[in-house]
């Protein structure tokens, strides 16, 4: 990806980090103000849906479904923002799914996580938003149109479901990407601390 | 505001309408199909906002409120959509306030008529949605920034807190536009049926 | 139902009106008021679920659902709260549907009305909650167990599938008894205004 | 309070647990399987209230209030209706508050755990229903009346606010366990899944 945007053109900086370690990821934020530039906007979007029973969910499930979506989030979140607090401005972002807003039978550790990581976002917005910070949690009520889902859904319903797909019934990459850059182009007498997307045939 | 855009290079059209009258909203869009063009998008911002407590809320008082927040809002949805339908393509917008989502005291009249265009709103996005009209509503959860409200501020609170007011505390007209804009740009297969939009310093 | 409740022991009244008119809903309460005894408690009802695609919704349509739904447990809740704040106490109970929360596509009038008489029982209950009057919504998702709407069941989907009904699919009028009897008895430190009840197999 | 109980007829059995090692739930849900009689009703209660900013709230802090809040309700939930299963009947129960439900500024770490053990309970509220295992959350939207809120509020706003308390402001223990006892009472075929309760005066 990092050639693909280059080569169109782009200024990308590809770093890796294992956002669920409070050191790392202030070194990442320490290290991306230093040799990049101030953060004008930062998107959290870790997160790994599981699907168990409840009594197939096992302690240490359930433990790594949250360090990942909510906790991971929380501190990405708290150090991202303690840069932005010191110019006063900036944008914080969080991808939310269906399941930040239901818990559905079979998702007793995704939700929690996703849960949690919604709490986070609204405590944020409420905290930083008067400081000129803007927080908001975007929740993507679809699949996304990506490789892996495609793959996914062959598994699930065979190679004829994937190439019969109608169009626009996956949300694509650029439309989430889209979302995203709305929420960042608000004026801040009108930010939105949350928005919902799916696409235009999902049942809700 | 015809003159201003128009100088400014804009071409409009104003026309006026009891938007409560079934035949008056049914001519109002087929003229504006006829004169002016196809409608793409139509924006139902009517209500009026209305504190009363519950044992002076006469029923003349509940109806009113209804029939203009609410009752309008399904004809006109109704109508313009009836047209868009015939070309597979359109953008029907709503317009919500906090009484949208929650019944404050002094608001059974108000809220009511804004709870029941929200329900207008939703129902009309889940059946239309999948037939490529979008339908959104806009929960706008702030004074906005007019001659009227800064009048009603003065009237309650004096002088010296309009001249006071802080930057970006009331929304600006323009920023309510740009979230319609936003809706109305976004690709179908991102969608939101729904925005909730406050300047930075509100609590909420 | 009044034969039945009598030679039960009870002591019953059954007494006429047409909730949607704001002189007989007035007379109705006096009359309460002086002939049977004090309205401790009052329970509004009344509403019609009903089904139309949105260009197929009239105008009259959307006006009588709403006019019974919403307008009338207004003017209810508005005429039996009167008596009440008069001696400082009472219960004043909504029934709400699933549609009260959620517009589906085909509900536009229906969930307009639900969703409006959710509004007012809100504004009610926050208003007159601190004056001791207890306001509640009771949000029922589930068909009740009567002859209309087993009828409606074999219509649609047959004789066998009511005869096969498993037990406590369907809610039955005893336990959404039970419900409000339990919203009225709860001591006022502990006061719920919106409750939601359905059978334990039920979807959500 | 073994002592009151037991001295006013009842017969109650004290065990304490670390409610967060899943080898210690485990172990006390089997001692009282085995000693005291089939678990009927758990009710999940732990939490630790907790106000910081977020740039003062550290990792453990963030880790003990999830630990302790929801991931030790999801390790007794799952245990707990383990149990309960086998018999094919059971009530679980939750203790929120309106932390569970919002994220108030302050609350990130709270909320966060908050938050996901709601979703814990609305995940094994749509699995187990249909197995006739009653889950309810109970949200508390009030301070409880203690010794040790009443000892908070002298702190924060004097001796003369605890002693000029107006009645049912805070909510008596009893009143928790009137809805408690009211969810579990609830026959199968009208189970609430959520309940929200206040004292009478509260704004909200």
């Amino acid at each position: 990806m990092v050639e693909e945007l280059t080569s169109a053109g782009g200024r990308v900086h590809a770093l890796s980090v294992d956002a669920r370690r409070e050191n790392e990821v202030q070194e990442l934020c320490e290290r991306v103000e230093r040799e990049v530039g101030p953060i004008e906007v930062c998107l959290f979007n870790a997160g790994s849906n599981v699907k168990k029973s409840l009594h197939e969910t096992s302690d240490k499930l359930f433990f790594k479904a949250w360090e990942l979506a909510c906790f991971a989030g929380f501190l990405v979140g708290r150090e991202a923002t303690r840069h932005m607090l010191k110019r006063g401005r900036g944008t914080m972002l969080f991808t939310g799914a269906t399941a930040s807003v239901r818990g559905s039978s079979g998702f007793a550790a995704f939700s929690a996580a996703k849960f949690g990581l919604r709490a986070v976002a609204q405590a944020m917005a409420r905290e930083l938003g008067p400081q000129n910070i803007h927080v908001a949690h975007l929740v993507i009520d679809s699949g996304v149109d990506t490789a892996w889902v495609r793959e996914r859904i062959k598994e699930r319903e065979g190679a004829e479901a994937v190439a019969n797909l109608a169009p626009d019934r996956l949300m694509r990459p650029e439309a989430v990407a889209e979302a995203y850059w709305a929420l960042y182009s608000q004026p801040r007498d009108a930010w939105s601390s949350e928005m919902e997307i799916r696409p235009f045939g999902e049942k809700w």
